[in-house]
C-alpha cells in the first residue's frame, strides 16, 4: 500500500524513449501491492504500470513472473501485460531496482465480496488454470506445504504472545496437515495470491486479475482453496457457505474439480490458511513498531485455520459443490 | 505523498450514484499532496480525483478553495474543478471527514526544472493570477508576513539544533523582514505554494496547477517570489538566475509587474524563504520520529534564507526582470 520508491524525470524520460511511448500524460504513484512500488503512467502510446521491484521478490524469479503474465495475457487471460522495450527486453532497471512495465487494466477491488462476487472469481481462477495449460515456465511453491513447519520454527513465543496457547495448536495442526496432505492431485501455474485486493471488478462481474509474483507450480485445487480462505468468511472471522458455494460454482462451471480436488478441499483449506497466518506472523514479528507498513493480523488467519481444524468443517467443503 | 484513508466499496458506491457518474472503472489511492488523501478514480463519465481532508486544512476554508478552483477553471485556467453533485452540493463528507470531486487533470510534474519549465511556471502563474481577476472570496494569508514571528517563537532551540547560530539568525532576518517588507503592492488571489509538484506540464509545456488549499489573499508578486524560491534553486542550494530571469520573462509576458513589485521582489523572496523554512522547522520539531510522512529538511530553506539575507542579492532580483 506504499509507494517506497521517488522516480524522477531523469528515470522516466529515458524509460519512455526506450519504449517508444511519446510523451508523458500523467504519472502518478499508487497505493497497490504491499511489496512493490507502482505508478500509474500514461503516455501519448496507452496506459501502464510501471512496477519496482522493492524487496521479498526474488530478481531471479521474475523472468517467471513476467513470462508467465505474457504467457496468460497471449490467452485471453484479463491480467497486466508486460512491454518489451526496443530491444525486446521486459526486465528493465530504475535506479538499480529491477522494473517492468506492464499494460494497465480497468476494474475495482471489492473489500466486501458478497457471494456474486465470489461467483465471479472463482469463475476468473478457473479461467486462469485453463490459460495456463501448456505454459512452460516452471516454478516451485516456496511458500508451500513442505515449508511450513520450517517457517513456524523459531515463532512459537510469538504465536503465544498473540494468545496462549496458540504455539502448541499450531504445532498440532502442522502434524495433522503433514499427515493428511494430498498428493497426485492436478498441477499446474496457479496464482498463490487470488484475494480480493488481487481481482477486479466492472459492473460486479470478474474483470482481472493483478500481483501475480507469488505465482507458482503447484496442485489447481490449492488456489481454489486460498480462495476459500480469503473470499468467504465475513469480517468477524465466520465462515460463509454461500459465498463458497457460490464461488466453487463459478470455477467448476468453466473447469470441473476431480472426485479427488473435492475430496481434498477441507485440508487445503485448512493449509492454505496455515500459509497465510504464517506468513503474516513471521511479518508481525519482524515488522519494527513505527514502519511505514503496517503488517496484517495474523490472527484472522489462526481463526479460519480453528475453522478448519474441525474434521467435519473440511468435509463439509466438499459437499458445497454444486452436484455434490 | 500518502494515503492515509482507506475507501471501500461502502463509500465509493454511494458517491458514484450522488454523482451520477455510472460504475466505477478504475480506484486507485495516489501519492499526492502532503496533507490529504487522494484517490484516482474513472467511471463511465469520466475521470476525476476524490481528495480527503485530513488535517492541517480547515474546514471553513474549504467553500473558498472549492469557489476559487471552480471560478479559476471557469475562466479558463486549468486547474481541477469541484463537481457538484445532484443537490449541487461539491463538499462531501466520507468517513466522517470533509471531501470533493475534482476533475482530473493531464500533466506530470517535474522534480529538476531548467529555465523553459521556468518560463512556462511564470507563464502560468501569471494567468492564475489573470483568472483570478473579479473573484469575490477572500481569505487572509495565515501564514503571511504578519504571522512569521509568531510562528518562530519557541521554535529557537530547534532551530540552534540544526546549525549552531541559526535562531540568531533568523530573529534578526525576522526583525529586517519587518522593517522592510512592503505594504500596498497590488493584490488579488494567490497560490501561495506554486512549487514544482504543484505544476503540471504535458511536453514540457504549462498544463495545469494543482493543489490550492494554501490559496489566500495577498500581495501577487509574493507569490512570484514563492515561485522564485521553489524553482530558481539547484540541488545544492545555488540560486540560478538564468531560471529566475527565464520564470519573470513568462510572467512577465503575460502580467507586466509594476515597478513596485520589481523593487520589492528580493525581499518577498526573502520573506517566501523565511515562511518555508518556518514551516518545515515546525513540522520538523514535531513529527514523531517513524512517522509515516518523512517531514522536509528545513535546512533547504535555511539555505535559500541565507541567499536574501544578502541586500546585494535582493537588489539583484529585480534587475532580472527582461527590461530592467
Amino acid at each position: 500500500m506504499a509507494v517506497y520508491t521517488d522516480i524522477t524525470e531523469a528515470e522516466l524520460d529515458p524509460l519512455l524513449s526506450r519504449f517508444g511511448l511519446g510523451a508523458a500524460l500523467t504519472f502518478k504513484g499508487i497505493a497497490e501491492g504491499v511489496e512493490n512500488s507502482n505508478f500509474f503512467l500514461e503516455t501519448e502510446a496507452g496506459r501502464f504500470i510501471l512496477t519496482l521491484y522493492e524487496r521479498r521478490v526474488r530478481e531471479d524469479d521474475l523472468p517467471f513472473f513476467l513470462d508467465l503474465m505474457r504467457w496468460l495475457a497471449g490467452r485471453g487471460f484479463p491480467c497486466p501485460t508486460p512491454q518489451a522495450d526496443r530491444n525486446g527486453q521486459m526486465l528493465q532497471r530504475i535506479r538499480s531496482k529491477p522494473a517492468a512495465l506492464v499494460s494497465f487494466l480497468n476494474g475495482v477491488s471489492v473489500s466486501r465480496p458478497n457471494p456474486r462476487h465470489c461467483r465471479e472469481a472463482g469463475d476468473g481462477l478457473a479461467r486462469l488454470h485453463l490459460a495456463g495449460e501448456g505454459f512452460e515456465g516452471r516454478r516451485e511453491n516456496t511458500l508451500g506445504a513442505h515449508t511450513w513447519a520450517h517457517l513456524f520454527e523459531g515463532q512459537e513465543a510469538s504465536a503465544d504472545q498473540l494468545k496462549p496457547g496458540l504455539a502448541e495448536a499450531i504445532a498440532a495442526d502442522l502434524k495433522t496437515l503433514a499427515a493428511i496432505w494430498p498428493t497426485g492431485l492436478p498441477s499446474g501455474v496457479i496464482h498463490a495470491d487470488f484475494f480480493p485486493d488481487n481481482v477486479f471488478f466492472v459492473r460486479g462481474r470478474f474483470a482481472a486479475a493483478i500481483d501475480f509474483y507469488f505465482a507458482c507450480t503447484d496442485a489447481l485445487a490449492y488456489d481454489v482453496a486460498v480462495c476459500l480462505v480469503s473470499w468467504c468468511f465475513d469480517p468477524n472471522g465466520r465462515f460463509k457457505p454461500e459465498s463458497a458455494r457460490a464461488l466453487l460454482a463459478g470455477y467448476e462451471a468453466v473447469r470441473p474439480l476431480q472426485p479427488a480436488e473435492r475430496a481434498h478441499l477441507g485440508v487445503l483449506a485448512m493449509g492454505a490458511a496455515m500459509r497465510f497466518f504464517l506468513t503474516r506472523l513471521i511479518d508481525w514479528t519482524s515488522t519494527p513498531a513505527g514502519a511505514l507498513v503496517k503488517p496484517k493480523d495474523p490472527m484472522e488467519y489462526a481463526a479460519k485455520l480453528a475453522v478448519f481444524r474441525d474434521p467435519e468443517a473440511r468435509t463439509a467443503l466438499a459437499a458445497l459443490c454444486h452436484d455434490a
